[in-house]
């Protein structure tokens, strides 16, 4: 059964099960005790600290575990902040950050910081250059993540850390998506990841301070991990994901050769065998193990959970008929379609049949539900008269607005619009899209008596 | 080689040992994803929280698993207090509660609010009706540990509670060190507990919060455990946490009573073997596995050390020659001696023949330290003629100060008064208690130069 959201987590490594196990035994003991129990714990933190920094590509000193990544994230920002607390309040991030970045951002806002978001393009890339432009004089903080955890795209780090470096403002970086893979480039300051993304165990961020940068922990005093991570040590989930590295590293070339052949293979595959599929993220500045696409007209859930039935687990970086109805910040920010998205991240060691097997039930699964969904074939028939036609998907959730308006589409002659009345938020987002997709016009939306209005001319 | 502190950390009980195994294999998926891999971990998860909240005597829906146990402390107090904002902001806590809820404290007294302690009597309990008198029209919230981390003391958490009720104040109980024993009793509305100090693994905090109590998370938003614990749920720890709480719960009863009469043997044997040692805490109403000891004339960590040596892994509250030469907060709100501070708390299991061994080795390695710090004998002998006597201990760490007292207290006749000068903190402490064993008359403290001059006036 296919398991293809690493992006999510991953299996624990063998190698990690292995010191899991061994340091339950030896690690369990107070590290701060000075009897042997605790000088063995001790001493076997103080080895996985330096494996784990020698990954990195930074001092021992310099990195503190802490009991996840989102952890590393929320204390690494709030310190970093305090830390420049003098010379101002305001925070950079990326438009496709992973949440715990946004949130960590929403609530220095609430405490009353100031934050710019840098756009991406259609790849979910930051242009290099882009965050030079938004730098001030107030600045304390900026993050970029080294590669998206939804598309996959890398981000331009070692550049954007000579901007920042230039202005004086220290970089964090998200690694959550890429430590795995290989150290973060560039002359970035702080660094956050999570073990369970690599084979490690759940239970264990990393939160590296480089020396120099001005930190400030927050929340309750307390004397673990250099004063930047409260509560007893978890040495042997520690010890576990240290290991876990190490060995994710030894192996880190030959299989990123391997899978990335495996996801050009899916991109391809997915363009050429699925109609009105849109493959996102860049297809070559990527990481080596992630594709992202979404199918117009489909229920992203509904094809996760077909796809499931069928023994694939995939996952959906856009969750537009969840409990949010928010479709992906990522997606949105890109301005790509954001229906029927499907992630699918491959483990190392995924088996080429498991691949082609996906590939070979994927089409049937998408038809399937545009069939349930009543959704229009894939070219519109012209036949229409009206000048112009007002479709009421109002109370209707993605995908139902976009398969009214495509249903009707060919009903008005070229030049005449389309208006469709939704209460969506994902409308907003994919109506534009689908414009973009057909080559059709995108007039623009304007406010109804509930929701909006969003207008389309038919040019072809 | 007999590990004795228990109340620091256990190894992993053979269930959770078990149980952590299994899940590490079952259990590493996300829980929020709909994929069969995701469904088994959250199964896991509400089957471990159905479990530990049994074991509490809550509602699962009221309990969440945090990443320690100070984790949850800190959570708790701060979401506790900004929950009820409106009402005011003065917290309440005792004396002698755990320095991760002195640390919440510390960091609500730096953002503004207001923190009243309450005392404790010479047992280190505090007085039932205490808390009644401290409350006020706004306070917040108030803290009670439901027994002492050093000393082994059960507070009276069912009767003060009782008391918040009454005055419509939430208490948070710090359940840490008797969790393993049994539920807390009463009607308190937040508890936080630690895995490790029952057998669970490293890792794993709970912090319950009663229907009905404000309560607001404080930090950047996350949808993992109802917002009150951010970051990727650890549940193969979580699973192990919940499935040795119910085993060591299921050899409670037994196992107490076992531990109960061993503790009785140590406060016994240590009182009647090693001369001028005053055995600490409550000596029935008491955490079972539990006692606390101070030796006069005797640095603590050297008879740790040379304990560790003979083969005993123990462990002192107060650490007046650490780093930090600060006495034990616990020891000096109950206002007994704090040098040569040992706590023996034993593990479940513990056999009878270690803690034998343990009482034969004790006397001769008190002994020894103080014949290297050439202490006085137990008994001192009267020869002096000087009404009044200055010692000169500045720059002198404990126990030296106390020591020079006693080689010197003999040779003023009744009447007559030594001074002490010392810039020693423990001195403060360790002088008053000093005249208390020995039945001789504390004047006072007064500035001196350096440090502060310690008045005691010779009675017998």
């Amino acid at each position: 059964m296919p398991y293809f959201d690493a992006a999510s987590a991953v299996p624990l490594h063998p190698v990690a099960r292995q010191a899991l196990l061994a340091a339950v035994d030896e690690g369990w003991a107070d590290p701060a005790r000075l009897y042997r129990e605790g000088r063995r714990a001790r001493m076997l933190l103080d080895a996985a600290r330096e494996a784990a920094a020698e990954a990195v590509g930074c001092r021992p000193d310099e990195l503190a575990f802490t009991p996840s990544g989102t952890h590393a994230v929320h204390s690494g920002v709030a310190g970093a902040l305090a830390g420049r607390r003098r010379v101002g309040r305001h925070l950079v991030v990326s438009a496709v950050e992973h949440s715990s970045v946004l949130h960590a951002a929403g609530a220095h806002e609430a405490g009353g910081g100031a934050v710019s978001e840098v756009p991406v393009d259609r790849a979910g890339r930051v242009a290099p250059g882009a965050y030079a432009g938004v730098l001030r004089e107030d600045t304390a903080l900026a993050c970029l993540q080294s590669a998206n955890h939804e598309v996959g795209t890398e981000q331009p780090v070692a550049e954007v850390a000579g901007e920042c470096r230039e202005a004086g403002v220290p970089l964090l970086v998200d690694a959550a998506q890429s430590l795995a893979w290989g150290p973060v480039p560039g002359d970035w300051s702080l660094l956050a990841a999570s073990a369970h993304k690599w084979g490690g165990p759940a239970g264990v961020g990393l939160l590296v301070v480089r020396k120099g940068v001005r930190f400030a922990p927050q929340g309750p005093a307390d004397e673990r991990e250099s004063g930047r991570a409260a509560g007893f040590e978890n040495i042997p989930a520690i010890v576990a994901a240290a290991a876990s590295l190490r060995a994710v590293r030894a192996e880190a070339a030959a299989e990123a050769g391997r899978l990335r052949e495996l996801v050009d293979r899916i991109r391809a595959r997915v363009a050429s065998s699925v109609p009105d599929v849109e493959v996102v993220g860049d297809p070559v500045r990527r990481l080596p193990h992630l594709v992202t696409f979404s199918c117009l007209y489909v229920d992203g859930e509904a094809l996760l959970h077909d796809l499931d039935r069928a023994g694939f687990s995939v996952s959906s970086g856009s969750s537009c008929t969840s409990s949010t109805l928010v479709p992906s910040h990522v997606l949105k920010a890109m301005g790509v379609l954001s229906e029927g998205n499907v992630r699918v991240s491959l483990p190392p060691g995924t088996a080429e049949e498991d691949v082609e097997r996906f590939l070979e039930v994927l089409p049937g699964a998408v038809a399937g539900i545009r069939e349930r969904f009543g959704a229009p074939p894939a070219a519109p028939a012209a036949s229409g008269e009206e000048e112009s036609l007002v479709v009421d998907a109002l109370g209707r959730r993605c995908p139902v607005p976009v398969i009214e308006l495509a249903k009707v589409f060919g009903d008005v002659p070229v030049g005449g619009t389309v208006t469709v009345l939704s209460d969506d938020e994902a409308a907003r987002l994919d109506i534009p899209a689908w414009c973009e997709m057909r080559g059709q016009e995108y007039v623009g939306e304007r406010p109804a008596d509930q929701g909006a209005a969003y207008v389309v001319r038919r040019t072809s």
